[in-house]
């Protein structure tokens, strides 16, 4: 089987990477610098040449470019074109509002990191983690049996299959609601001098703070009506935490955050 | 010098232990069984019987139990009294309100951990962290000193001077805002079945979730107009993006998601 990585930044590069620790060295797609750094990292064997050669595609491009790259090209008959994107309802309308005779699978590996860029790529960024399959009734099985051995191979440790609409819903909250307030949080005039005056809560607060704004908007914006939801789910809570700090309600507050605290420990048990 | 720690959870213990690993043995004050399972495990010699034989005593108790405690008991003639409490001015001004003839030193310790209670406490809970002292023109230099020595044999690596206010404002930031987010935040349905749709980010925006309720609503009240300032500060960023997402302004989500990764890189700068 051939393999091509389409896009070789953090997640496209480390793929690339944990293809290459498991056996398999794929091509790469990418800028031309990007590429030939890729090739002497050891990351790829070469530059792709022609799409259609590859049995196996990942396409590891912000959602437009994903789009447009899928989109635009030809692929071998029955090649399996997997794409990576944080968003996958607006990718799959996308893929299968079109005539294709490859087989579609969308896929969102649950790891990153704060930095991007091949250089920060690694084969190990997915050992463990857990890589979400999004399946529907046009989806080919086997290839998305292929696909889970090769994630297996890669390292990853889970691999969970759902709709894309309820990957969406729960991406929306889990890692897009977060990366929204970690950004808001740092905005308050309070935080310059903070250090010295945290033991841990702000910087976890705010680790991701540091979105990408391009590729972050349109990641927003390919799944507003899930985010809007969320955002102001949370606002609606905050502002009862500000209500009772408000009107003086002691008991109230208690109250409120004992929800929380009691939520958290059903959450733990979910893990 | 003989030492007090009133108080054994979390924060006294572990100052216990700490204090035991440079070499002195303090006394403890607290329930009898949390006493007498501190003296087996070693961190303290044996129960307080006198306050007024100590030199310098920690009162790590929630902030209500320490007034109490500093307001009901008599203490040696120039012994250093030094709370540990995560509020700074309501204590304050409670201790000057009083006649007294040793000397008051409020102290925060940024150090803790998300479970509580002697059991948890270690002797490390402070190596390198930052211990906050607040002053004002009635606070004892030479009494600061003291406990300055105290603190980095404790393993404390910074010591933050600054007056009760100024903690009260960057604390309800960097710690007692964070606390309500992720308590807040936890309260969405779509929470349920996270696992396997994250790869991390949720964990961190939650990780302080489960707060003491009994606690931290007296913290909360306690430093309530910072508290409400912040939150309603907060409030508002999100409100923005929620906007952007509402309206479809694409171009002005961009600039508010820019505008938080370039104060996020500015305030990693100040680290």
């Amino acid at each position: 089987m051939k393999f091509l990585v389409a896009g070789l930044g953090l997640i496209g590069g480390s793929m690339a990477k944990a293809l290459k620790r498991s056996g398999t060295v794929a091509d790469g797609y990418d800028r031309e610098d990007v590429v030939r750094a890729a090739v002497q990292a050891g990351a790829i064997g070469q530059a792709a040449r022609e799409f259609a050669d590859y049995d196996v595609v990942f396409v590891a491009l912000p959602p437009d470019a994903a789009m447009r790259f899928i989109g635009d090209n030809r692929f071998k008959k029955g090649a399996i074109v997997a794409d990576i994107c944080g968003v996958k309802s607006e990718i799959e309308r996308f893929v299968y509002g079109k005539e294709r005779d490859f087989y579609y699978v969308g896929c969102h590996p649950m790891a990153g990191k704060e930095v991007s860029g091949f250089e920060n790529s690694c084969e190990d960024l997915f050992d463990g983690a857990s890589m979400i399959v999004t399946e529907n009734d046009r989806t080919d099985p086997a290839a998305v049996r292929i696909l889970e051995t090769i994630f297996r191979s890669m390292g990853f440790g889970r691999i969970v299959h759902c709709a894309a609409e309820y990957h969406d819903k729960k991406i929306a909250y889990t890692s897009q609601l977060a990366h929204i307030v970690s950004n808001a949080y740092v905005k308050s005039g309070t935080a310059d001098g903070y250090a010295g005056f945290t033991g841990g809560s702000f910087q976890d607060m705010t680790r991701i703070a540091g979105v990408d704004e391009k590729v972050w908007t349109r990641l927003y914006f390919l799944n507003k009506e899930n985010i809007l939801s969320e955002l102001r789910t949370l606002i609606v809570h905050l502002e009862e935490y500000a209500d009772c700090l408000n009107k003086g309600e002691e008991t109230d507050l208690y109250r409120l955050l004992r929800e929380g605290r009691m939520r958290k420990e059903e959450l733990d048990q979910q893990r």
